[in-house]
């Protein structure tokens, strides 16, 4: 079977071309590739496949075998991918994901996609549908007591459930402590990722983020999203304007719209091409597991 | 460049044929190519090279961009390799290495080899060569007060120091806390890898290990021979038979024969085969940060 590796920002996939390859089992595939002792080493695995309401469509599947709704990262490289391996030669492209159609838009400079541009919906304010258990209609700069300490917290879903955070060092905060205690709060039914963010200037932000069942993670799209939209709300970027975002595996650029849009802009890289032995796959697969 | 990625019972490498690949700053190469984030992802690179005093020379550096002296995982890997890659015909091979001229022997099925053999020299047990810090002459059984706790300790060198313990039951260990207790006592003046032992029976041992700089891993190939030593010269193995160790990552055969050489058997896997764009590696090289 052949696969592609690429990065967004650090966040790593296998990609496979399924217009010309077939994947059984994507679930025990994902953990057996994903594995980096005895398979290729990445955060999952990500099918590109036709669509009959699309020009493609993706599966991503996380390294544990689970299926995921959608990847702000993954979707950028697979704008560079399509293009770049000529299945389009389309710069504006529609892509069928679990959680809805996105949409990209690619910046070609000589034949190469130097960044591509996705359209992430709209950000969703209202607390019972974040989830945060809470009955304001926005949940914006409330103080919160966690782990005995007082933090005003901005909720957003972009999709997933974020509480935003502004404070002035990032560096030194020890998250493996305190992540969990934001994740595990009360307040949240769904559980939420939290991004701890450090206010450069009106158009610049650093952030750092604890994911929801991951840990602390270099690349967050949503993550990423999220905080802008939360600094826009809290007065501190503007609306409509880029906003750059500093994240520990590279940067992204937002951009909050008046129409509560959010628009994404990134990088995506090629690591390696290459063939995994069917037999050797198949022989895995008698051991791998899934996360039910 | 092309690669192959491969692994001996979960120590992972990408080789590199260097009869038709050139490498230029193998150190950052490693580095790059073993983050897993931004790189293909494994626990280091083995270049495979022609040499004026055996079959073939390997130069194996860690992920953090280091020269290695050996690695037993890897050395059978090369064996599959040369072989199946169709580099040599012979079952028989001398490789030479950073620690001396290694010799394998291919066992082949239908063109395949299902298991290579390594003979990994002799077990030095003279304790100021090992080093230990001790009078003795041989550092058998001798109790060692560790973390509170007393322990009958065998040292052992593989060309790297080995600390072999025997006790009922390793599951339950807190490695994270007694590894580095042992790994920085005051006995060992260069530290010490240190193995847990459990006895399934005369023939068959279970091993944890704690490596040096590494932490826990799941397959060190010096730490199963310096166990199978260890336990010979603790009477529970006998000599000039084969002893079936059980790692985290897979099987070992060891054979403590009588002229006091050590036999490794074991099997080697192919993952992957696969091309990295040289632009990206080159321009990797820039942000490529090695231990020096």
């Amino acid at each position: 079977m052949n696969f592609t590796k690429m990065h967004g920002i650090g966040n790593d996939y296998i990609y496979i071309n399924c217009f010309t390859e077939t994947v059984t089992d994507p679930e025990k595939v994902s953990v057996i590739l994903s594995d980096v002792r005895k398979g290729i080493g990445s955060d999952g695995l990500v099918l590109i496949m036709p669509s009959d309401i699309a020009d493609f469509r993706m599966r991503i599947f996380n390294a544990d075998g689970s299926e995921a709704m959608m990847c702000g990262n993954a979707t950028r490289c697979i704008g560079k991918y399509v293009y770049e391996k000529g299945l389009t030669d389309k710069t504006d492209i529609t892509l069928e994901t679990n959680s809805g159609i996105k949409y990209l838009t690619l910046a070609v400079k000589n034949g190469k996609v130097s960044s591509v541009t996705v359209d992430m919906g709209k950000a969703v304010l209202l607390p019972k549908d974040i989830p945060v258990d809470s009955p304001l209609d926005r949940f914006i700069a409330q103080p919160v007591e966690v782990g005995g300490c007082s933090y005003d917290i901005t909720c957003v879903s972009m999709g997933n459930p974020h509480a935003v955070l502004f404070m002035d060092d990032i560096d030194s905060l020890n998250l493996e402590q305190i992540g969990p205690e934001f994740e595990n709060h009360r307040l949240f039914p769904a559980r939420v990722n939290t991004e701890f963010i450090q206010v450069i200037d009106s158009h610049t932000l650093r952030m750092r983020v604890w994911e929801r069942g991951s840990g602390e993670t270099f690349a967050c799209g949503t993550g990423a999203c999220a905080s802008a939209v939360a600094a826009v709300l809290n007065g501190i970027c503007p609306r409509d304007e880029d906003i750059l975002i500093h994240l520990r595996g590279g940067d992204l650029i937002i951009n909050y719209r008046s129409d509560e849009t959010v628009i994404m802009t990134g990088p995506a890289e090629f690591i390696c091409d290459g063939s995994v032995d069917d037999e050797y796959i198949e022989k895995a697969k008698e051991y791998a597991v899934c996360r039910s």
